[in-house]
This record gives C-alpha cells, structure tokens and sequence, in this order.
C-alpha cells in the first residue's frame, strides 16, 4: 500500500500543484491572478492586459500591449490548406471535437514543438492565442457548410474573434462584454481542464498536447461543457414560469441543476457569475430581452432556496453569449479559447520545475488467481 | 488555505483512486491484474485474454474469446477516407500526434459518443482497440509516403497489427514476441496517461477524448516516448564499450538515463523489462543479434552499479522491436495500442463511480496588487 493512504475522491482539498498564477480565496471572496483581483482587473483593464500578466507577471505597458497586439495580428492566419481538415471530419463532429482535432493537427507545423523553454512556450502561446479563435470560429462555419470568415488584421483581438463567429461586426458594446467574459474565462487556479494540462505536461510532452487534452476536458458537462447546457435549459424552458417548472421537475428527478455548484466556492456566488450577471443585465436592456434577465434570475432564487446553490459562470455567461449571437454549440470552444492563455502559462511553470505526476490507487479487486 | 496541506510533488504516493483493475504490489514483485499477476498471465495466456479480462472481469472461456476476435475483426476497417485526413497532416508531424489526432478525429465517425454506461463503453472500446493499430501503422506509412497496408481480416489481432507496421507476414514466433509485447505494454495501474484519461473523464467527457489527452501525455519521454529514447541510444552507441562509454558520458552531464527508474520500482527490475529481457534474448539468438544483447545487459549492469538503477519495461521493449523490424518512430504509438484497452477500463470505471477531479494549489505569488 502507499505510505498515504488517506484517499480524497477527486482529490478534493488535495494540493496538486505550487503555483504563482491564481488562486482562489474564498475566505475572502477572491480571484487572485498574479497578485491582482480579477473582477477588479475585469473592470479596469482589457482580456490583452490580463493575458501579458499571465504570460509575462506584469501588466504591460502601452508599448508592450501594442507588441503583444501586433504579434497576435500577424498570427490569426492558420497555416494554407488547414480548412482541409475541417472539410475531412464527419459532419456530426461536436465543435469542441473539431476544436481538439484542430489543436492537436496544428502541432505538426510548429517548428518551436520541441521547445521548453519560458520564454519559447510564450512564443508558442502567442500563436495558439491567436490561431484558436480561428480554429474555433471557421471549424464551425465549415462543419454547418458555411462560407469561411478570415480573421481580419485590422481588429483588435476580441472584436475580431467576435467577428469570425458570427460573420458580422460587432457593435462597440458587445465586443466590450465579449471581452469581459474573456477574462472572466481566462484563468482559474487548478479546474479539471488546467489540471489535465499540468499532468500531461508533466511527462515532458508538447504544449499542444497538453491543451489538446484541456480541450478534451473542458468538454465535459461537469466542467465547461455546462454554459452549453444552461442555455439549452433556458431555452427549453421559454418563459420565467416554465423555468421555474423545469428545475423543480429536475430537482425532482435528481437530477444535477447545470450552471450551479463549484468545488470551490460551493457556498457564495462565484465572483464571475455576479459579474456576468451586470453584463447580461445591460446587454438584456440593450437588446430588450429583460425577460432573459428575469428568467434567469429567477432560477437563481429557487436554486438558492430549494439547494442552497448558488449559480457558476457558466450560468450568467450563457445568456450573455446568447445575446451576443454565439451559436451555443461555440460556447464551450469560445470558453477554451479564453482559457488557452492560463494552460499556456500554467504549461510554462509546470516545466520550470517539474516533476512527474504519477499517483498510486486502493485496490480493491481480487487477489491471488491463476489463469 | 485548502485543509489539507500536504503537498506531495507529482502526487508521489498520493491515492488518486479505487480501482478493481491494476495493482502494483511492490513488496510481493507482482502486477495484479484484476486478481492475476501479469507475468504468469503473460506466459500462460495471450493478448486477447488479457483485454478480455480488463474489459469484462473474467478471463474469457474458447467461445468468448473467438467472439472478442470476430468483433475485432470487423472493426479492423477505419471510415471512408479517413487516410485522407493524414495526407493533410504536414510531414513533420510526430507519429504520436498523429495517432492523437487520428483519434479525436475518430470521435466524430461515433454514433455511441455519447454513451457512458458500461456495456456501452465496451462495445466502444473494441472499436477502439480494433482501429488504433490501423491508425498506428497507416498514419506512418501515410506520413512517409509509403502506402497503406491494409489490415488482413483473416489475420489474429497481433499478428495482424504487426503485418501492417511491416507490410510483411509476421514469422509465429515474431508475432508471438509481439503478443507479449502488447500484454506487457497493457496495463499497469496508474502511471501519468491513465491518470490523464480518468481525469478529463471524471468530467463526463467522452472516451475518445479521454484517449486523446492519454496519447498526449504517453508521448513524454519521462513516460512511453522513453522507449524510441533508449533505442536511438543504442544506435548512437553501435558497441558496447561505446554503449558504456555514451552512458558514463550522460551520467557525468546529470542527465537522465531513458529505459531507467520508475516511480513505482525505484528499487527493483520491473518485472515487465525481465520478461522482455528474456524475448530479447530469445529474438537475438534467433535474428543472431547477440551484440545488442551483450550492450543492453551492459548498460543494464553499470546503471545498477552506478547509479542503483533498474531497466524499466522500456529500456528491453526497444531493442526487441527493433528485432522485430518496428521503425523506431512507431514504438510509443504500439505502447498506446497495446495500453488502450487499459485506458478503456479505467474510464468505465471512472463514469461507474465518478468524482470530478479538482484538486487545490499553494499559492506563492503576490497578493494585494491593484491595475
Ligand atoms: C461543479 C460540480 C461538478 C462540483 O461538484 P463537486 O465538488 O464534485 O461536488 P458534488 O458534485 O459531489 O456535489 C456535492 C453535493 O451538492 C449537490 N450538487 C452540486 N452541484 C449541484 C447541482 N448543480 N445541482 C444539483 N445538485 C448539486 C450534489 O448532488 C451533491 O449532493 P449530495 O451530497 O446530496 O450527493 C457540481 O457542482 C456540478 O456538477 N455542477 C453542475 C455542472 C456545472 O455547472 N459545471 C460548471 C462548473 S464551473
Ligand atoms: C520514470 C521517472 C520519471 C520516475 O521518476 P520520479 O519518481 O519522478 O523520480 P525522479 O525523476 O525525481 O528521480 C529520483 C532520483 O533518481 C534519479 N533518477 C531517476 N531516474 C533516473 C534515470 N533514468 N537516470 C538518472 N537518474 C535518474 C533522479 O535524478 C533523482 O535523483 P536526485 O534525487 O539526485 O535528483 C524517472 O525514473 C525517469 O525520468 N526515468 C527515465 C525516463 C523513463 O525511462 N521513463 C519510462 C518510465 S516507464
């Protein structure tokens, strides 16, 4: 038996990880990323400031936020003939398939792949930060057999991403809570997807691999997979009376209320969601959808008093998609490409000082047969 | 702070999880598998009866295990096209990102995608395991502008997988060596790539992407990419005394010896590597290739001397696929065919029993900053 024993299923509680990146204080109710506040980051700087923090451990200057700007630019390109795999894949391929097929394809023209390095893994994440919207956007227009749109040079990073999915430009107003919800996803301590970054990085494989596996795991509904669901849910549901039926309904069946509940912050509302939730309050208003807002309001109440459950991001960022004309199969994808400059950073400080992760087991089964 | 504080770097001795599937009993030298110890199952059984028994829990009687070799059969074929997809791959791509993308490809092509009850899982992971050989020798030959060696129905599963990456009818004892091979290669409890897979499954994702983030991780050279290590080690060397000379030369740089230690054995020979020291033994005589004998039991000897190290099952698997005629490229891709059908059990285990993996951090960065 392993000299410890003590066995936490989900390694729940258990540090995984020595980090300088993020952590969550709940205690005192926050998102600490690199020394700053997120929600506070979220309302005075843009997704590009907090990416350089990431990648770099400090706020950029005006100049080093130009560069960072241009080197995206130049990289939003995906290599000649890359649409050719999309065109390939079955076209009941889930977004978040083709997502992970499209990473782990891209790896292969990356000359910097067998690189370890700090400062080369920002290289590389610059890239993959550039060319995953890309992926994100056309791999969807080509599976629904829809015209390619190409990235366009001129746009700042969120406005152009916002524009390849839906085809159109984005109002002023839109592209600024587009890019608060980048944030908000950006970066988030140790989540299942991170995690599996860190794990398989760990064995010295590439940093495609390692995010071509976060993509695997982000899909899941238990983890980023679950703003797909929300929104399903609302939608299902159609009006504040018939929300209120669905989730009594579940609660009912047993059922686990998508959008509710964290590891981490299961007993207060995730600092995100309350965040997502002003987004959605002025986008709603803008876009006359103030039911959307009642509705989901309404279920956090119910979910509050029924459960003692509070909402996720995921909960609150859904409808803000929905408003921002995302098609909801995206939603996840858009949520990876947010996060790419976490794994990114958390990918580079796993190599820094590394050691294999490999845990031990219970076993439980027989013992002492012969075939 | 989380509660419990203890932080054991790469999860050393850390129970991740009950498993009724593997179990390394260190004192006792034995691989439990499901109440069978690997080595005897190894020199008692073959292949096919081991993925039997990690599928269903039973070592299959005759009729059952013609039954598992008609499925698989079947399901030697991939879908229409599918090679199209790696002449699109650039000619660089590494055979492991190759196979990783073949398979998140793959997940499209799946009508039981979303299934996750266990029989469920079975039936996809004979697909599975029937199809990645396929994708293993097809996406080289693709990649190097060979062609494609169709799989031969009418071939047992081995000897079928090793016809394909030859292009050449396996002699019965190749093909028997290779069998062993796979078994040895098969399942071993909770090293990084299984761990990976449990993981990105315990956020109810699917078994393709499971496998996927699986080969990512396998691909490390701390993890299966150590096996081509040892072999281009070995070839470097050309002799003996240029084998001790090359080791002495490594060891006096403090690097890493590839095909030497493991977390689990630090102190012991893997019993695997034992075995398929005696294969290499046997297939030297036979391919008279005694040098490459004499140089691994060299090496063998003065890392124990030097260092009080042990081969691990890839440090003797190398050199027998190289007598087997195995390019050196595809000797981890054979390592995740063979270890797939272990991977498909731990995740059936994982959505039998889950928990959301999502452990904490320590936190050693600032605090307090403001933009
Ligand atoms: C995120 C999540 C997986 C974290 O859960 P966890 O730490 O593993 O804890 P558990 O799932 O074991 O939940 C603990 C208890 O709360 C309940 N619970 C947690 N989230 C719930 C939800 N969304 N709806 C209903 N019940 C929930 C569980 O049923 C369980 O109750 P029990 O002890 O009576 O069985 C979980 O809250 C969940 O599944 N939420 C829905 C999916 C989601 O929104 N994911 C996005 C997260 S950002
Ligand atoms: C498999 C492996 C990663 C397990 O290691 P681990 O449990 O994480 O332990 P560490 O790598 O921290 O090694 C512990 C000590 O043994 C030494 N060591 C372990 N394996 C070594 C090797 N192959 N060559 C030289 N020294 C080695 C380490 O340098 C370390 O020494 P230190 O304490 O003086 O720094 C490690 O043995 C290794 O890297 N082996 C080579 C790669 C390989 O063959 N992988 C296939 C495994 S099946």
């Amino acid at each position: 038996m392993p000299e410890q024993t003590v066995y936490k299923p989900g390694l729940d509680g258990v540090v995984a990880a020595v980090t300088k990146l993020s952590y969550l204080d709940v205690d005192a109710e926050e998102i600490v990323i690199r020394g700053y506040e997120l929600i506070e980051l979220a309302e005075k700087t843009q997704y590009l400031d907090l990416v350089q923090l990431l990648l770099r451990g400090e706020l950029p200057s005006n100049s080093e936020r130009s560069s960072l700007e241009m080197a995206l630019r130049t990289e939003y390109d995906l290599p000649d003939g890359f649409f050719q795999l999309f065109k390939q894949l079955p076209k009941e391929t889930h977004p978040m398939d083709a997502l992970r097929t499209g990473i782990s394809a891209l790896a292969g023209y990356d000359k910097q792949l067998e690189a370890r390095k700090e400062e080369e893994i920002s290289q590389t994440a610059v890239r993959l930060l550039a060319k995953i919207p890309n992926v994100v956007a056309n791999s969807y227009h080509i599976l629904h057999d829809e015209p390619a749109v190409d990235p366009k040079q001129e746009l700042p990073f969120s406005t152009n991403f916002l524009y390849m999915i839906t085809g159109q430009m984005p109002t002023p107003t839109d592209a600024d809570f587009f890019d608060q919800s980048l944030m908000m996803y950006s970066e988030h301590e140790m989540p299942n997807s991170t995690f599996t970054a860190r794990v398989i990085a760990s064995t010295n494989s590439d940093l495609y691999g390692a995010l071509t596996g976060a993509a695997a795991s982000l899909k899941g509904n238990l983890h980023g997979g679950a703003n797909e669901a929300v929104m399903h849910m609302l939608l299902e549901a159609k009006t504040t009376d018939g929300f209120r039926h669905l989730l009594h309904q579940k609660l009912k069946n047993k059922e686990k209320i998508m959008g509710f509940g964290h590891r981490v912050y299961m007993k207060k509302m995730d600092p995100r969601a309350t965040l997502m939730k002003k987004a959605l309050k002025c986008l709603s208003d803008d876009k006359q959808r103030g039911d959307l807002y009642e509705m989901c309001e309404a279920g956090e109440q119910l979910m509050k008093e029924e459960k003692g459950l509070y909402p996720n991001l995921d909960y609150y960022a859904a409808p803000v998609y929905y408003l921002l004309g995302i098609p909801i199969d995206l939603y996840t994808p858009v949520f990876f490409a947010a996060r790419t400059i976490g794994l990114c950073a958390h990918v580079a400080e796993q190599y820094g000082n590394n050691k294999l992760f490999r845990p031990r087991v219970l076993y439980n089964g027989p013992r002492g047969l012969h075939p």
